[in-house]
């Protein structure tokens, strides 16, 4: 029985995001899902990203997933863009209805990227669509280089990697050819972009592909 | 209907733990259930801790969660150790019913100290008592200090927190007072061991609180 309600759950995610991907597609709207260990860097990534798109006059919302606490989504209020925040209250990953509510609330007309910040987890949020067009995998090097084998879902599904806190590589043991041989395996050519998110990182590559995504979304 | 599934299987999962915890008490064996975000450095830890325990002469024996892959079970295999793994496949924590078949594979008689080492997630694990006597968080300072208050029910119910990494601090923003401050209000006075696990760290106070736990156990 188990089974057969969890294959209705997931059912009814599925159907739904497909129905928001549609709205967004209509709206001419990328919505980008971001998925990460807690303390991969997310909300600073999330914070320089938002910073260069604003000077670039991009109409940017951002939607924060958060077990508990509204502390990331505090500190994105600076930058005075539509923020919604969704406290999953103990669930470890965000869903398709929730996302929902939170565009209800967005005026899709004067956006064009949507960002969600997932729950800190790498499990959980790989497995659940909730309408994004591309879920973005954020990792850390001192969180080991053996990340893309252990977690290799989200490394699958991901179509872009950010790579962050490179500032900090060389007091670690990351191996970074073990990591990039193991992210060809899992997802042959998928983007890298390098980040030391702390540093004001060259975000050009990552507007690059951004900007490539919201294209295909303008486009039919 | 949903809801009532979810608290059967919650309402048998905890049973099955009890049961557990009441074998292990017969049997004097004390069961740690080590939870943290992946790359927090679990298996380091392990390793260290193992290669002190094993040299005081206490039998030791590890059951390793991983979504997929036998990589950390493979990092401990050295120690001649009974280690079981348990993949488990997609799913982001452990069950005292996958414990049990664990635990059933080891000659308790053989044993004083059981570690589990939980899936690398903050979320999940913490709501999961799997028969262990206690939880232990373990957060690197790379993860930043606000994962106590992001993630409360984990700092909630652990009886110890590791703080491992502490030899990467200074390059980091980890503010140490908030990180306490918070760590305080959430669980009182919870004893926190600092680690740099690379770098052979002195485990003198881990250890006696493990044997502190260990003579509770093997006392009435």
């Amino acid at each position: 029985m188990e089974i057969t309600v969890l294959k209705n759950i997931m059912g009814a995610n599925e159907e739904k995001a497909s129905e928001l991907r549609a709205l967004l597609k209509s709206k001419k709207v990328l919505m980008i899902n971001m998925i990460g260990s807690p303390g991969a860097g997310k909300t600073t990534i999330l914070e320089n990203t938002i910073a260069g798109l604003k000077k670039k006059n991009y109409g940017v919302a951002v939607i924060e997933g958060d077990v508990a606490t509204d502390r990331d989504a505090r500190r994105l209020q600076r930058f005075e863009i539509p923020i919604t925040l969704i406290n999953t209250d103990g669930a470890c990953h965000l869903e398709a209805l929730s996302i929902e509510a939170s565009l209800e609330g967005f005026d899709l007309d004067k956006l064009d990227i949507v960002f969600i910040e997932n729950v800190g987890n790498i499990v959980c949020p790989a497995e659940f669509d909730v309408g994004e067009h591309a879920k973005v995998a954020v990792v850390s090097v001192t969180e080991g280089d053996d990340k893309p084998l252990k977690y290799p879902l989200l490394f699958r599904e991901a179509e872009a990697i950010i790579l962050n806190k490179t500032d900090l590589e060389k007091y670690t043991n990351f191996n970074r050819q073990n990591f990039m041989d193991d992210i060809k395996n899992l997802n042959g050519a998928i983007p890298l972009f390098e980040m030391a998110s702390m540093n004001e990182p060259d975000l050009g590559a990552w507007f690059d592909w951004l900007d490539a995504k919201l294209q295909e979304v303008r486009t039919a």
